[in-house]
């Protein structure tokens, strides 16, 4: 065990990537620069000095269990849950089938996420499912301090500011797990660092954990690592790789926000705009496509034959970078891979070219080979640098090479809300299953739980789904439920 | 003429749609929210209390003739200069070509347009050229006081800054026009402001006026309406109509703000969404070619069978918008017309329906009849309101009905690289032409010259254009160098 | 009036060419190869020998005012015209609506057109509306046999069949104009030869004809030349620059049949090919679009600029043929002008490069650079020609450069319904118009017949127009029932 | 086995359903109708009544061992075979690529596929790459006996003509596979058949057989049930579910062939018509799109929630088919069921409706329910019946249900170079592959040998992929000559 704790030393000082993370809500950006500055400032600067570990706060009810920036802020943070409730309408509907039932009757979850306001109406469609909650932060700046104060409010023990320090951080995931007569038996993980810290602080409570959803690529790495080590000692379910939540969070969401990125932080015309997109995965298709439909002329690289002959029969030339990096005015990146652009290709580019990030982590263009004497940078804007060569051209760089969508962009309530269903389902999957139908080792969520998934989502667009008839499904071999694909599946 | 000046008075108190014109920069918004907020901030402050007028402000070279907010923020304008300069490639070249013969030799201007970075630019252009100039704003908000006062510092006497009093805008003309020893010869107006201030206080001026450019849409009615009534005595060249300014300020422009201002405001996501466009003229069309593109299922509505045909051609169910009010998530009106949607269309659109104008004025909305007592209004972002009604249904309407992309969005400097382009032309062309040539009228601008603006901008793209060879030409019956296209010709 | 004729002469000796107007029915390519085949060959094959001048035919009715192939054939033809009433709405709205009035009452017109189903859907139109009809066909190869034979069968004396000599062709014009006891009073011509014939032959006849309705471009052209010599003696109507026939002839209509045309002849992939689209009118601007949607790489060249920065702005690179013509698949010319594809281009185009012209003429591509010694032309499908350079390099040329659309591909009866019914709208406007309204000089439709010809088409589309309230138009100033727009709007 | 007999038994009194195999190549339909009319009708005329298994025909060498309808069709063959090769890229580069190496020296190939100038570059590939062959037909109708004649001419033992009896069928099978001192070693099989002959009449060939590739759904599902039933006594390889297939065949194909097959049939125009498509896999996607491209209004219908919120996101109504019957203009399937199409919904389709299929097989649409007294049929062209209504009300149906895109299409042979391209590989790596490594079951085509058919269609498109450096190979755990992604990547 010692190894893994080692190595989430080191993921945490790579935090300031990890802020990167595809779940962030448009709250954060928003409440932070825009609709509540008012009332923001005027609480955080009264509070501004005091720690909230300090601090003696107490709810309505007259609770202290729980550890926010200001209880006072409940108020607005209750509206921001109430909006995010009207956008999340598969929680809701889970809420209401479950009244009677209450499928996570005597459920302990313990979770560690972004607390944000769509966190919120997870967390709340949990209780009102029948389980206890108690929550910490998985990262030290998201936390919308106005929605943990209304969980606080509403009597959820929540552990989580804006701004922790690294200490503070393992402080409030200890207080989630370490309880007197409060055990978990669930765990809802993102990262995987509450996961790790009860790997190491107190294993003997697996003993009673029934199952570890977790969300993110590097927690469900983490995941299979463990599996393969042969020390995972209870089921996990990795819900990042279901198809809905992949093509979310991939495809239709970078289709709209690469468009939005680019004119936030550039407003710029994309219409007869030469685009090179590197990497043509569902991250690039979507790039693609939207930039072809606003009139730009579209440049793709690729590694992959396969992904490389899609790109051809989609309409865009397949190139090698260095094949048009002098002519291109924008470079976007989205490959998962490291050094894709590098200083030779920075070093090539026209002036004004426009340099950003789509992919997976900030290594895909070279920004280090950038901090060098004869380079001047000149902040713009915020999240926007020039940096200036020697003879006067000036390169755009975007978010510093940090991920476009997450940076300059905002992620749609929509997608969280298929996130938060996916992890609702996955939850009560888990929870619900028979012994031994789950082993110790790493699942995707059941195809029959992606597709339900997806189903509570079409209301949303009115969309009418058609039921087979009994003749039909014995003609197709099919349960009239589904599931209707086979595991194989390309969607 | 008095009944003129009535009309003007009108106008201005109707100002608060005037800000809604098509020609503000990015660099509006930008500055008051982002980048040189800091910078802004401390000038702004320090200088408050005092007007201009009442300043004592000289440039570096000892000059005080002009009147701006404050000569020491000339090097943060410098800047946004020098960038917008790099966008604006047309006037760059021009500016070069121009070089030896200066065509407006001679030439004294007076003008009255916006202040921006892009104006900027067309000023020091036509000071290249030859001209002498001397400037006022055309809008009481929308003059960058940085821009001001880089124009300032480099010589031009300018008197504009943001937040003029009504009184304070026409001391501002009267400053440009009212000079010692200097008489114009040449106007460039914005509003047809500056044509009506020398039409009623020194009407004489007139026998030495070569032109007047006009710009805006208002501005040429009025020309127009002079010509009628026979009072037009000099002759006026209608830029608004050209063919390229039409394309780029509408079709081009709109396919593009369309989803930057819904994104900025509300964040939603277009994909599956339902959508009903009123209007499919050149505005209406960019937009439903764009949210098409992002997956909208989109209907249009209509009064012309002809656009209705296109509409239906192009994909888009043409319906009235009483059939689809109930189920749509997103409400457009592009028409130029008034009370498009009704406050009976606004009872009966569903929960969290999203309204707003892309058209020509505030009229589209019936605003006026949400301001009810039973229905409540909420502030939740800069820019978006909700209507909440008794049973807690909620509209988003945009920017009260104002023009959407002009005040959630940006205009891309190479759309107004396009305008001021065609303005420096109009201007040479007038200036040029031999006597008896244009007579006291309104005219537009020769194919010829927009054909100019138009191969003035490719190179921006890298875009090579074909010539007629000399049997091409003579079977087509046509000039090498253009005009290429019968006037009658729709592009 | 002998020059006229000079050039009339001159003009059906370029007859293969004319063969080429946009307006052959989709019968014409059907029938002769498909569907009738059978009925065809039997009847085409016992009376081939004799010409239709030489038989003696009779209807049911006993009349023989008329010359057709075959006059047994008229049930066949019946079919297919019941077929086109089906796709003509506009046409058989305007029977019932003109029930009461007839509007035509007293109208005798001689018409000389493509003898097609969808043209006998209009004549007998123009006979339920009041008027007498008299026909031949415009073209000697496009007469559809069973058709002319059913409007025979039904009455009309029709003078057409296909195969016509240029002696049958001023024959059949004739007996339709010189007849006993009846003189026309308005033309409806395609392409001037009818006009012309009475032009040199009965110059009497203009003093009670009150007008000409033209659609072609050729015959356009004519009339506009005797209108500047001042030799035009009655109004004319062109009816070939209607707003909604420009849209439906070339936008609308080349999108599919570029796709069309291409298949029929090549069954090649449309994905991932490289393209030039030489001209980016109406006609380029529909092909570019189709090709786009279906993944090839569009490369566009251009002359005039205006057009090169819409195909900017529409995301395609605007180049001179030169820089792609070694890399391209395929090269489609639609610029109106002569000898765009040269030898040059063609020696230096890769092998199985495909090569064809959607544009005006035959002239596009310099076939007859072809017709060399060293070139080896095999035939290998009807309008397939591949033409093989000594080294082996193949071109696959295109109906040998005619047009694409009207050789390969069919005109959707939609298309042909627009255009019959802004013949039979223009020939009520010119025969119901007050004395003086029109001059001897050539007319454009009125928009609102163009705007009336639209609305006919829309209910095709279950389309809804929204109407203007009082309140609206008067706010527009704009008549409730239009014309909706100033003749300079571009659509 | 017994069992397995009867159920092809079935199956061959099935087989008009099995000529909508996805291969048939765009020569059959175009030979039969178009180019070689007059040299086919010739020599099929003089021997349409003699069977091929009657007649004594040597090739130029001497060799007698094939049956073909006529040796001396080899010329035409030749050059259709020559054409093919020229767009069958991948399989010319395999050819030059194992010259040295002879991957399939000693390969005994026999085969039973369609017939075609696609199938003959195959063929004429593994001889080059050292294999012998002989080859028999998998279908009655789809051989090109021109195509069979060039094969026999230069040496290979085909036994196959068009239009053979079921009793031929067999006959030709056995006459491939009962050879004296000749014993295949490997199976190239396109539906089974061939692989069932010999496990019914040869099992003991089966011991010297290294491999079974499989190309059709048909064949592959009684591979995976002869597995299932432990009778699997060789390795097989199933061809069909390989990534580039699967995208090629479907979503790119059909993309085109939509279009292509309403186009040829129906001349109708896309623009403005509403459409639904039942079922929104691959196929669906690609019709979708393109109707969509091309104007049309799209409805789709989904019975599975994942592939119905696709359908959302990319902009399509999701209806139950009952909702719109009554308004669209074409309803097309593509659903892989049975029954989607109703005579009750066939009944409620307004006047010329089209109904067509896309999908699996000719059981979507309930044809068999028109075959009803009070319903009269006309065919009004090949492939295109109207099916009236006692009320006069039309319906016009495509292929009688069967695959339009192979009823009415034609399939590029691109698309067939994937096909051909991917079986070749399976045959080598079969047939190479260490004993041990393949078992007696079905195998997927390693994903290795999918990217490298993959990457030998990219020169095709002029397309250059780009090649991880070590660096970046380290970083993502991969080998830089692929496989690029894991196994259940969706593309």
């Amino acid at each position: 065990m010692q190894i893994q704790f080692a190595d989430q030393k080191q993921e945490f000082n790579k935090r300031p990537t990890k802020i990167g993370r595809r779940s962030l809500s448009r709250s954060i950006s928003q409440s932070s620069t825009d609709s509540y500055s008012s009332a923001a400032s005027y609480t955080d600067s009264s509070d501004d000095e005091t720690s909230p570990r300090d601090k003696q706060q107490k709810n309505s009810k007259g609770s202290s269990d729980f550890c926010v920036k200001n209880i006072k802020q409940a108020e607005f943070g209750r509206r921001e849950i109430e909006i995010a409730e009207q956008e999340m309408p598969a929680l809701m509907a889970l809420r209401k089938r479950a009244q009677g039932e209450k499928p996570l009757a005597g459920a302990k979850i313990v979770g560690c996420t972004h607390i944000t306001a769509q966190t919120a109406v997870l967390m709340e469609t949990l209780g009102a499912l029948g389980a206890q909650c108690r929550w910490a932060a998985c990262n030290i700046y998201s936390t919308l301090n106005e929605v943990a104060a209304a969980l606080a409010e509403s009597g959820f023990p929540v552990f989580a500011w804006k701004g922790e320090s690294e200490d503070d951080f393992w402080w409030c995931i200890d207080r989630c797990v370490n309880v007197e007569g409060w055990q978990p038996n669930m765990i809802l993980d993102d990262g995987g660092d509450l996961t790790h810290w009860i790997y190491k602080k107190y294993p003997n409570m697996f003993k009673k954990i029934k199952g570890i959803v977790e969300e993110s690529v590097t927690g469900v790495h983490r995941l299979y690592q463990l599996s393969k080590a042969g020390k995972l000692c209870v089921p996990a379910m990795n819900v990042n790789d279901s198809v809905t939540k992949q093509k979310f969070d991939n495809l239709y969401c970078c289709r709209e926000s690469i468009l939005d990125g680019l004119k936030r932080t550039t407003d710029m015309m994309f219409g007869g705009k030469q685009v090179v997109v590197c990497g043509y995965g569902e991250v690039g298709k979507g790039c693609c496509a939207a930039l072809k439909a606003m009139g730009s002329i579209v440049y793709v690289t690729e590694i992959d034959p396969i992904c490389a002959l899609q790109a051809c029969m989609d309409g865009f030339r397949l190139v090698k970078l260095n094949e048009v990096i002098r002519q291109v005015d924008i470079v976007i990146t989205c490959t998962g891979n490291k050094n894709v652009v590098t200083r030779e290709h920075l070093d090539r580019m026209k002036n004004s070219c426009i340099v950003c990030n789509m992919g997976h982590s900030n290594t895909e263009i070279d920004v280090a080979s950038l901090r060098t004497p004869e380079l001047t940078w000149e902040r713009v804007r915020s999240q926007v640098d020039h940096v200036i060569w020697p003879d006067g051209k000036r390169i755009v760089l975007l978010a510093e090479g940090r991920l476009l969508n997450l940076s300059c962009s905002t992620v749609p309530t929509f997608v969280l809300s298929i996130t938060a269903t996916t992890q609702a389902l996955a939850l009560i999957e888990l929870y619900n299953a028979p012994e031994g139908r789950y082993k110790q080792d790493v699942y995707l969520l059941p195809k029959k739980m992606d597709e339900y998934v997806a189903s509570l989502h079409l209301p949303t667009f009115d969309a009418h789904l058609t039921e087979l008839t009994d003749e039909q499904a014995k003609y197709l071999g099919l349960n009239k439920n589904g599931p209707f694909k086979p595991n194989y599946y390309r969607y």
